[in-house]
């Protein structure tokens, strides 16, 4: 197994200070790693379509100087009949130096670094992982505000549900001082584990439905998508609706420096009339989304030793319990063919276990 | 806004013969210009699929050095899931240096090139303009003809819905002497507003049925595909559809020098036979679309000061018209969010307002 | 028409030879050829999809310096709407320096090559031929075992409708003191034609349906995939699955230097557990495919004289027989337009003679 990124924790503190530092030199100096990859490949293996990631992982391997190869969505693919996980990593090893993946399952990146003997990079995978977007997400932080310690950073929306958003706080959770605000209505809240971890961590958080009064203490809000779907009924839905979205008049309640993010795409959460105030950052986001898949790239191709599978199947304890099977209809282990049980001990004081793959608790 | 293509007429004369002058330069010494483009990144955002235009975009683009990303078909891209046109350019102005968008609905690339920081190319809106394919029928016709002036050009087949044949006499319109030949069913007659533009600009026209009897006069003749479900009826179907293949006994009464065109694909509209025919031009039509891309992308990429966007929104004059809206269906105004209705007057003795958008009349 | 490549017997055994060597050349100093391709671009038309095939040459063109142009699946590509493979090589002659095809159809990829005014390969007609597997497979046999002459190989599985089987027996048939062993069920023999055909050229082979006991004299086993829905009833199925899938425990009756191919993908004839083996060599057989894919494009862009399609029509005598018409439902006769019947005899004895497009015999 290659240096790979399945999770955002699977990179230290210092590691990712260290692909900020590359990502904002590319930014400055973009000739200078024109070739920087000349004669590698990079396969972009998309199980289910998402074009914006997919254009960013390429766009960053051409602007490195290298090639491409791979499929948008496997509906078409030969690759989804039948075929292992692991055997087409083992396959596409033969093709190209780094992988990409996206897959509606969870923990399959996982199973692919694994088998694969080049790096691989989880370009998320279902409801579980997406840590190149908290790259994204991270160096607009940094280069917007300078640094992470005792920033103020609001959260808005759908903070049940969004994947973008729990990558996010687990990883700011490991600055100094930083206090988070968690704006959503009542069915949308953070999920009791993430809330335990930023208690376990020390981390001050606050839970409130209202985005205008949280308005003029962010340093950063990062919104995201609030779906007609997700409320208990369409009255509910047509009360709360405009609270969540961020527009002109709103914006007046906001810092004169706050940092407004979305992982995009949006709907109509943000106001087009906004993208133009120096403190709509999102688009920045994309380009910075780049440049951190471009230092990401650059990183695991250069760490060319094995790694030990452990460090990514048991950041924390690895246990095996008799019988036990992941319940989670969306995890790798569902499908793939020899493929075992796999659990880990993630809180000892309530003895709670997940699947290393998805990372769902076992009962 | 950066320079764009959106419609032919985007182009002065003098801009089609420097582009021909290039494109010709390109046949002449592929070489030269092997690198043009190194670093550089076209997207191709195919919302329809057009292989064939989107093959020559990217043979383009790889002949000049530089790199491609893109979709072919936008059903299963994200992309169109809900995102607006304006957003997914601004998105993809930080993966690529210039687009090329194909879409169905009427001036989505109008709306692209407003938002996006780099330069749009038109690959096709619906019904509406295909510029680069008039591109392609100009360069063959100057290579094989040595120009425009005094030439007698014959379009045959459905002259009502082609939207290449509208183009290309709009394009031709501008050219001294040139007369034309309209030879189609009485179904498929070329629309009203296009003959009136040949009025307002002089330029000579006639309409006929009998193709085998115009094609003794023709210099060159434009064929295109008549479809059966343009016909009232089946029987008017069969009794007029040989009329309008050209094959060996017909190219009897052609002229030596006369040259043959065709968009392609064709299915039996030309006959197969003919294809060794010196007069066959369409795969040269094939050929000299992508040198024209390739000296399109060229002048697009090197035109990097920001264009005023009424150059575009009126190249007549534009006006508000109280409670007006486009009623056309296939209008980008019908989906784009915030995009406000906009018309413009195009012809001040009948006082007709079209969209800016799709051209459509607004009554 | 350009030399290409159809069927794996266009290639004499010295050319085959030519091309392993350079394989091994290119394997042993892949910076060599960094360039060779530079400004070259293949087409990879794949009309029905194949991830591994198509991703296998994209990375041997990307491995040479060269580009790729593409689509992966015709069903969403206007290719496939109408137009013929003739006027789709045509087009396509003038983005591309060669050409892959993938076709549903027998025979599409010989059609092309007679359109073409560059090089075709076929990279699999339907049922027909998939000669660049069949490289893949020799050059892994001579790597492994450092020739041909004198093997022993062995065929397990679906020896009836593996195109992959044929083809590799096809191969070996030519050289010295090979003697096949062919391993199936009674419902999924080899077929006549190509027992005949080894008879016809002198090659000893025997049957049976027994791979355990087979295993001992074989220096090559080549498994296939046994699908369930190819035996007459469940309980046929169920009797003799386990009987064609190779595990731990069969591979003890293997020789110490037996080599275990397989096209891949595999599904679960071949056990996850000796894929550590180092008898297991099917995830080099993927590797060894790329580097012939390499060599070959190399081969065929450096033949640029035109060849004689009667070299491919007639490798065996070319007849006209007077209303006879292919009745193979799965022959690209069936949709090509102005496409004539062709024939050519194969079997003078018997009097046998097949369709030159699909092989497939006349009555």
């Amino acid at each position: 197994m290659r240096r790979s990124l399945i999770d955002i924790l699977d990179l230290s503190i210092d590691e990712l200070n260290e692909l900020m530092d590359v990502a904002v030199d590319i930014a400055d100096n973009p000739n200078k790693y024109n070739d920087s990859c000349k004669g590698k490949i990079l396969a972009t293996l998309f199980f289910e379509p998402s074009t914006r990631t997919r254009f960013s992982f390429e766009a960053a391997m051409y602007e490195l100087g290298g090639q491409v190869i791979g499929f948008s969505d496997a509906k078409n693919s030969s690759v989804s009949k039948g075929e292992s996980i692991a055997d087409t990593a083992k396959t596409i090893s033969c093709y190209a130096d780094i992988i990409a993946m996206r897959h509606p399952l969870a923990g399959a990146p996982l199973v692919a670094a694994q088998s694969a003997s080049v790096p691989v990079i989880n370009a998320g995978d279902g409801g579980h992982c997406h840590p190149t977007q908290t790259l994204a997400d991270l160096l607009t932080i940094r280069r917007e505000k300078g640094g992470f310690d005792n920033l103020v950073v609001g959260f808005c929306g759908d903070l049940k549900y969004g994947r973008t958003v729990h990558s996010l706080i687990t990883a700011l959770a490991r600055y100094k001082g930083i206090k988070i605000v968690l704006i959503s209505p009542e069915e949308l809240k953070l999920p009791f584990y993430v809330k335990r971890e930023l208690d376990l961590k020390g981390v001050s958080y606050r839970e409130t439905n209202d985005l205008e009064n949280a308005l003029g203490e962010l340093d950063i809000l990062y919104m995201t998508r609030v779906q007609k779907e997700r409320f208990a009924s369409i009255e509910e839905y047509e009360r709360l609706k405009d609270c969540y979205i961020l527009n002109e008049q709103k914006m007046k309640f906001a810092k004169p420096d706050t940092c407004i993010l979305h992982p995009l795409p949006r709907v109509n959460e943000i106001s087009v009339a906004i993208d133009n105030d120096p403190r709509a950052c999102y688009f920045k986001q994309v380009l910075n989304g780049k440049y951190m898949r471009m230092a990401l790239i650059l990183k695991l191709l250069s760490e060319d030793k094995p790694v030990d599978q452990l460090d990514y199947l048991s950041r924390c304890e690895k246990v095996e319990i008799k019988g036990a099977v992941c319940s989670n209809p969306k995890c790798i282990t569902q499908t793939e063919q020899e493929l075992g049980q796999s659990f880990k001990l993630v809180d000892k004081e309530y003895n709670i276990h997940r699947c290393v793959y998805c990372e769902k608790k076992v009962r």
